[in-house]
């Protein structure tokens, strides 16, 4: 067995083969994609991970190796040699089409029982056994294309940065579990029983105090960890390409990201992005597009029509005003005619964003249609028209609710209608937006406090430091998001580098002193020594390769994804492990 | 303190203005690393990244810079905008020393208390405040200069492994525990209490799947764990460059690697590698050199001269040889006037590898000097003399005991005569070679077992297969290790890619079928679809990079180690979390 390659070298792969290399003699190695017996020949199309390439057998040719060829099954993996011909009947949907290889001789390296799933492209498999054979599921020609695209998105990141001045720098795995974020993993602690280590949910205290050691530009692509219920598309380990510069203001760092942004998709896709990328600050992007992560590939923004209807004798659209809230609205083009049926579902749609329901005014040809009409005088009516600049066949769509209701629920209708509409389609089309101008702080209703939007080391706004202690909320923070459509892509901010400023913001956070510096002493110790200011910015690289790829679903671009449960049902971890071994670190299982 | 930049871009750094700058306007922006008033000037050498520059404020140049950098001290973050010039007294000692800024304007970015410990070039401070510090320390030149070093090593191999057709891919980190090596780093799961993950060893196992998914080439530089008690140049987290080739046999495994360890020498440190690198196999480096790990920058081989005295009257080397075991020596040049003082402390030297003591023969101008020439006759004296290649000066130093005892103590005993004797001062001396032919078992005595030597998944060697049911002790692996200076750099082996001699192999380690699935089954499973042969290599980064910087401590390449008890001084890690964490684990701390 372990002979078999010893007198036996591969000179070519089986994707490049063409026309110009006939006559030539080659060795290929790979697995047996399809094999057909066809007047009196054999057929094998060999693949590996450049391309098929097809073989042909023939007693004429060899009957030696026509012979091995009739025993060999799907999956096995073999040796090819032969000499390399024009094809008498081309495939031109393969880029080998033009050409085959006629099997001189053929060695069987390893047998294949027959695979539980097939090993073609856009598998429609159960994602349980996708996931268990998930060494064949990597097999298929679109999953290989995805981590080949995985390869050289950070190929392209490292050169970049590393052309810009930036030294990739590995930080601790195992470190302190911080709060303030998402629920830690933890790793018991055998030299010290009852302490653990935690798994890093980001590099954040350590690249900001390699800032302060004067690494100037710091990168890394770095797994992060974070032991949350998983959502679609969340898995329990993340890679981040994270980064951080000294000597920064929020222009620098969005600056260098858009031109890292363009040469990715420029190599890896061909798309010319334009930059500068628009920016849209927070405010802006909650009014229009009710999030902070705005689809720009199409319109339908939400339009406030408040002041149309303030004086109406609609109950519903006066109580949500004199409660502080709003009415507004969502113009959807071509659907006046939308039946009620159809028109019911999305009211229970905005229902799950917490919105009471969901008036309308269909602007048909020759009426318009709305079943709050009765409650509003024409003018009203028309004023709402003109105010949403409809046209005859539009269908306009309105909440009244307080604002954040109102926003959230008109942005989640909004870009379901795009995709009741088919108006995502083009998968080739990448509308990128930064948000900038964040609220610093948010106030968590049931703590009773406010809480760090980004993190609690952003800085606030030069022209908002003013007031950090009396309206927190009013403060905006340097932080911005790169989003791309309506996804978010990656985020970050510039930093607080002063220490007083920083314990200025804990207090405000609602730390005593004595718990800040139990918990980020040693960031707060570190700036006492000339931290430089700094700033820098994280993308999640598993969601760019999503973009990238195409794909909707994270698993596609994750060697050895987790389901769910964040379980893996190939090796089947988490599992049992030996009692010593628990025992040794000082903890008992329940 | 946020608008400090707001106005002011740095457009150079420090130690890149040289005499064809001058007359021009700079910013640059760094730490100051020494202030001094001299003649109603004031200097300050000015440090980035990049290296030091010096600025100097007057009042003539501009009174009110002149006035802030007097406020200044060490170690403040600052910005300064001035003109270039020559200076009058150059310093040849740096690379900017022909030039010097002349400061127009000053910005004080941060303060800084007096550091702990002094920003300079090989500091001799307690190794705990330089890890409580960490963010000072590695504000010193020296430490920079390592991650420097680390980040181009790491850049090199990247590209090199991607022109050869590599794809880097990422492997989980939290995985299975496979028992068989070091003890694991566990992770409590939260969904499943009472079973956990492990960090991976290594991602031997992943790698091995990916090449059954036909991605033919794959590397990664990945971070693994040991819970170990830790020796010098140990750490918990360590970094491999990782490796594995479908399709191979030894030779391209090593062919390419030598290729790559060639470039990495001769772009950081500007050494030419000979390659081939000269290949020896285990049996040859235990017997000369008594380690599998030889250092070739000196000779002193250890030779047998067993032959020379096996009918002497000696009692130590007749029992020595009647019980199976050696005699054996090593010739130390012009040593034989070595006080009896100095060779008693050899002898307790060896002592420590179990060897029960030393004799020695000192072959002088005048004379033959030896405790045992009363037991030997003069002609056997001579054979040794003889065997040895001894010269007028020399020293022949001797062991006799059963043979591991024998190698490993003159092994040890050879190097360390080659630190006392200051043979290896030349630190751009690297000697490689790759130690090939590793036995594939070793009898575990206590265990009554065979247990792998290097992996349970590496293939012996063709010819030896035969032996493997019958005299597993005699049965050679395909593994090679690559040894530089006497240590271990990485090592590799092509693996078992037939699932039945791996059921085989897992017999002999004495699993039982079902244990064996119980912990290999995925890979086992596997191996039922065609895995196609595969091979692959590890290397240590950071030893690598220790190395390639010219430190021995393993601490000066990580940017924040933990010390021998696994413990970060910076961080304290580990630490206490709350009692709530703990219970959602579903475990308990005693």
């Amino acid at each position: 067995m372990g002979e078999l390659l010893n007198r036996l070298r591969r000179n070519t792969m089986c994707g490049e083969l063409r026309e110009s290399n006939v006559e030539q003699k080659y060795t290929v190695m790979g697995w047996v994609q399809r094999k057909r017996n066809l007047g009196g020949l054999i057929f094998i199309d060999l693949r590996d991970r450049t391309g098929v390439l097809q073989v042909v057998f023939g007693e004429e040719i060899n009957k030696e190796a026509f012979e091995i060829a009739d025993t060999i099954k799907s999956e096995y993996c073999i040796a090819i040699t032969g000499t390399l011909y024009k094809r008498e009947s081309p495939n031109k949907n393969i880029p080998t089409g033009m050409v085959e290889l006629k099997g001189e001789s053929v060695k069987i390296l390893s047998e294949s029982e027959t695979p539980p799933i097939y090993i073609k492209e856009n598998l429609d498999a159960a994602e349980n056994i996708r996931l268990k054979y998930r060494y064949l599921d990597l097999r298929r020609p679109d999953m290989q294309r995805n981590f080949i695209i995985r390869h050289k998105t950070a190929k392209i990141v490292r050169d970049f940065l590393d052309e810009n001045g930036f030294l990739e720098m590995e930080t601790p795995m195992l470190t302190k579990s911080t709060p303030e974020g998402a629920r830690d993993y933890l790793v018991p602690s055998r030299n010290y029983p009852g302490k653990f280590y935690a798994l890093p949910q980001s590099p954040q205290l350590f690249k900001q105090l390699l800032m302060v050691s004067g690494f100037d530009r710091y990168f890394q692509i770095v797994k992060c960890f974070r032991d949350e219920d998983l959502r679609a598309n969340r898995q329990p380990e993340f890679t981040q390409i994270d980064m951080e510069m000294s000597f920064v203001e929020e222009d620098d760092v969005i600056e260098l990201n858009e031109k890292l942004i363009k040469r990715i998709f420029k190599e890896i896709l061909d798309v010319d992005v334009q930059i500068p990328i628009e920016r849209m600050p927070y405010s802006i992007a909650m009014e229009k597009y009710g999030t902070d992560k705005p689809d720009l590939r199409f319109g339908m923004e939400i339009v406030n029509i408040t002041e149309e209807v303030k004086e109406c004798d609609f109950k519903v659209f006066r109580g949500a005003i004199e409660n502080g809230g709003s009415v507004r609205a969502i113009k959807v083009e071509n659907c006046a005619d939308m039946g009620r049926k159809k028109i019911d579902k999305l009211s229970d749609f905005v229902k799950n964003y917490k919105a009471k329901g969901l008036a309308w005014i269909a602007y048909r040809e020759n009426e318009i249609k709305s079943p709050i009409a009765k409650f509003l005088k024409e003018e009203e009516i028309n004023n709402i028209i003109n105010k949403m600049e409809a046209k005859k066949g539009d269908l306009i769509l309105i909440v009244a609710d307080k604002n954040s209701v109102v926003l959230q629920s008109l942005g989640a209708l909004r870009v379901h209608m795009a995709k009741e509409l088919e108006l995502l389609k083009d998968n080739k089309e990448f509308k990128f937006v930064w948000v900038t101008e964040f609220p610093l702080l948010s106030y968590n209703e049931e703590e009773k406090r406010y809480q760090a939007e980004h993190h609690p080391f952003t800085m606030p706004m030069d022209e908002d430091i003013k007031y950090l202690e009396t309206e927190p909320g009013k403060v905006r923070a340097k932080a911005y998001d790169i989003v791309l459509n309506g996804e978010e892509l990656g985020g970050g901010s510039i930093r607080i580098h002063d220490s007083k400023l920083q314990e200025k913001m804990f207090k405000v956070l609602g730390f005593s002193q004595e718990s800040a510096w139990e918990r980020f002493g040693f960031l707060l110790e570190a700036f006492k020594f000339g931290p430089p200011p700094h700033g820098g910015l994280a993308y999640g690289l598993d969601r760019l390769i999503m973009f990238l790829s195409g794909t909707d679903n994270i698993k596609d671009v994750i060697t050895f994804p987790k389901n769910q449960n964040a379980f893996c049902a190939l090796t089947e971890a988490p599992n049992v492990v030996d009692e010593e071994q628990i025992k040794e670190l000082g903890i008992r299982t329940k």
